[in-house]
């Protein structure tokens, strides 16, 4: 079998991404459609060393189409999606704006494949990048002993924020090197050299960011009342995300029993010397490209006994977007 | 009075921060010596304006010395910082050496200034950068309610590890602004675009570094069995270390009480909407070359009621090494 594949927002990021890992993966695709606005119609993207000629992202476009992945934000999946669904295709939606309706499954293959199968609206939500790597890393741990509380810090990369982003902070690099002073377009403030926290408003003096990290593990890990404290930092990396989180579980647990279930679980990569090592944990220079969420730096916290403190990398453009999207589509069409 | 003043490691980092900020506050020197290794004999540092040249660091220059000013690493302290308490200077020392040792206070002028007129070795330590911001923002809580445990995430600056880790990131940025790999010497892996754990190994799976903010944060606030989680990373950024930090008290507080309490506390310029703004929370790159500790994104944690997060940024060089050092020399000789 092979299938016609839509990627709504093929222009972005995250769109030109997926278009990548679908040719790297060998998805079976006997067509793909790269889709954008407007505005970016004409233009032209590469998939698997070929050009193709984006078009513009029109309800009849999903005519025919088997599984459309959309990157293009919140207010475009919105309308979009349900209208590809209507069409028969398997949608699979990167933004936030399907994640938490109950209708919608919300997929980290890893975690919780099984959930894709009931997807009453055609509809199957991406999770936020930073959830999707912390998952990966907690589920195997979750399995060990009930979660009861994450605490989590993250110092997440420029390109989360797409591609203007990304480029403000190569501009703004350049404009460090040559002693001149960032200038500011995209972000509330330099990013080169400095940390931001520029997500949207939440509730409760929270950003959206730090708000996703709580509703999204705890729909993903299938636990209402795991405890999620949350604070999200933007770091001046171009590409990955990394999180230092400490979870504690319902029992005690030692750093072995949690290096020996990651050492296994599917998608992490451990990069664990078993004690610290200066500057071997993972980092998110090299981790940026490659697919997996790469976890160190396991140890029992000082304070509360059987506490584990984990380091967790990964690409959040790969597994943290376009990977775990195209893992959803594979889950579904050909296994 | 005034006083004959001597820095030791004048052509460092924080040396030079030293000779800064005793000329910015007029700090009452009647003569002020610059010493180093014999390496740096003879090289010029800045002093007032004025060029001053550097002299080897021997025990003979202490004679006639009223306060002496150490940041020249661990082993020149242990050696010569008991040379010049010897010969009647109070000494002030910004390394490790004498930190956790029983008849050295370890003192934040804004915390436990009283603590340094006990000095059995005429030595008084300056405690560890990441430890000075902290303090100065976590006393003001302590006073409302002891606290309890503190689980601390940081972003440290390049410059913390000295003057060779913040050339290397001038030097790593200028490489990536022009498309070049990073070249390695000092920092274990590439700093720029990057996050590193490059400081010294501790114990049970920590750094040293994160060890010390256990260890040094109980000594300072005189509260030894205060739990403390520490998670250190070096970030790309040059000057300024922030923290994201959650704090838990005996008594649950509510993110007003804490606003009130860091709004009038010494040393603390409280950065906060009293809700979350993007890009209105306190950020390492302003905050450099400045005084203050900054404190925002005060908020009420989702999972412990009554615990609450802060984020602290302060200047690594001035509050967290130099300025801090003489503060404490000025709590002694102009008070």
């Amino acid at each position: 079998m092979s299938y016609v594949v839509a990627v709504v927002g093929a222009t972005g990021v995250v769109g030109r991404e997926m278009l990548n890992v679908l040719a790297q993966r060998k998805f079976p695709a006997k067509r793909v459609l790269p889709l954008a606005s407007k505005r970016s119609a004409g233009s032209e993207v590469t998939f698997n060393g070929q050009k193709l000629t984006v078009e513009e992202a029109t309800p009849d476009r999903f005519e025919g189409v088997d599984v459309v992945l959309f990157s293009a934000g919140g207010s475009v999946s919105r309308e979009l999606a349900p209208q590809a669904a209507a069409r028969g295709a398997v949608v699979i939606d990167n933004s936030s704006a399907w994640r938490m309706d109950d209708e919608v499954p919300l997929v980290v293959p890893e975690v919780n494949m099984a959930a894709a199968k009931d997807r009453p609206k055609g509809i199957i939500a991406n999770p936020n990048c930073s959830t999707i790597q912390m998952v990966v890393a907690l589920k195997p741990i979750h399995d060990l002993s009930p979660i009861e509380h994450v605490i989590v810090s993250t110092y997440q990369a420029a390109s989360g924020k797409g591609h203007a982003a990304l480029e403000e902070l190569e501009r703004q690099t350049a404009d460090m090197a040559a002693g001149r002073e960032p200038e500011v377009k995209v972000f509330p403030a330099p990013i080169a050299g400095n940390l931001l926290m520029d997500w949207k408003p939440g509730e409760g003096g929270y950003s959206e960011e730090e708000l996703k990290l709580v509703n999204e593990t705890r729909k993903i890990l299938g636990a209402p009342d795991i405890g999620v404290s949350p604070t999200c930092v933007r770091v001046p990396v171009a590409t990955s995300h990394s999180e230092a989180v400490l979870v504690r579980c319902k029992d005690k647990l030692t750093p072995e029993q949690v290096r020996k279930a990651l050492s296994t679980a599917p998608g992490v990569v451990l990069q664990d010397e078993g004690t610290y090592v200066p500057g071997a944990h993972p980092q998110p220079r090299p981790a940026a490209g490659t697919d997996p969420v790469f976890v160190g730096r396991i140890r029992e916290d000082l304070a509360l006994p059987g506490a584990i403190h984990l380091w967790i990398v990964a690409d959040n453009l790969r597994k943290g977007a376009a990977l775990n999207a195209v893992q959803i589509a594979e889950g579904i069409f050909t296994r």
